[in-house]
């Protein structure tokens, strides 16, 4: 790769400012001056990068959710077995403080693009499909190494863990207790435990 | 009670139709402008009524919770026993098209003020405190009654109704889709059955 250009450097690092900004007041609530401010850039500087308030958002959405679900399956590759990447996704999820503040930004973005913008829908959308399909892989090859019971259904299991989680944060943030996200991962462990193939 | 004035009646009614706007678009990506539209209200009008944004906003809130929670818990006191009341009530969650359109009040306002107006912020907490409150008194009535396992703690069952049903909200409201609904009120169902004391 070519070494990158200032102008790629200062576009990076407003998408990485404001994705701050975002997460945390949602699109409606951040204006471009609450941009600029956390940028420290005028607003020329801003609109020679981004064309509009909509297209910022939608690139700090997308380096937001990268992030987060990087931090979730961190090291993921090196675990063996699919139950123990399930525990450790889920573990993630729960310790790691988000590295943008503001909590799941899958979570922020759908709740306040559902009935709302529709280019910031689809990417919410988007990464909903990104996450379950994660999940979904993972326990595929749990089920074909005969370490999942077959009967278990990928999709179901991804959507369960995925609504228990995103629930529970938001249960946890307003009440600025840890106590919902470790509940929910006492019982999604129980429930891997309970799909765990009996050993021979 | 004495019968309701003119002014308290359009008092109501813009409190009803703020909160349908409110609930849909959020409070930072609500105007005035958008409340008077909705109205057909001056802004002479409204402000006779609220003195701010947020007190309206606020209004709105309590009566789309008040309404939501109203719906959830239609017909409970008729069903004898706790684990039919809290199916009925998971089950009205998934089925019932919400009073007010836009969501659940709560974890919309939730998601929105988590980060943001302290007031705002603070009525999420209270309805979210007032949901738990009714499922935990079903729970206990329910283990008094050796209906349920003592072993149960209600808190902790509470949490897990509504952390299951708001995250699967969220994927079903982006997927368009009852299906994430569906699979939760089966998961939950499941765990219910767990749960019952065995018996005699």
């Amino acid at each position: 790769m070519p070494p990158e250009t200032k102008g790629q450097r200062t576009r990076s690092r407003i998408v990485e400012q404001a994705a701050a900004v975002f997460n945390q007041r949602g699109y409606e609530g951040t204006s471009m001056q609450d941009v600029m401010d956390a940028t420290g850039l005028k607003k020329g500087g801003l609109y020679r990068h981004f064309s509009s308030k909509e297209q910022l958002a939608g690139e700090a959405f997308r380096y937001a959710w990268t992030e987060a679900m990087a931090g979730r399956t961190r090291d993921l590759d090196a675990i063996p077995g699919a139950l123990p990447r399930l525990r450790h996704m889920i573990e993630r999820f729960v310790t790691m403080r988000g590295p943008v503040p503001g909590g799941c930004p899958l979570m922020n973005m759908a709740i306040e693009a559902d009935d709302g913008n529709p280019a910031l829908r689809a990417l919410a959308h988007e990464a909903l499909r990104e996450w379950q399909g994660r999940i979904v892989a993972i326990v595929r090859d749990g089920i074909a190494a005969k370490e999942i019971a077959r009967s278990v259904n990928p999709r179901r299991l991804a959507n369960r863990i995925i609504a228990t989680l995103e629930g529970a944060l938001m249960i946890s943030r307003l009440e600025r207790s840890r106590e919902a996200l470790a509940d929910a991962q006492d019982n999604l462990s129980a429930e891997l435990d309970a799909i765990a193939t009996p050993r021979q």
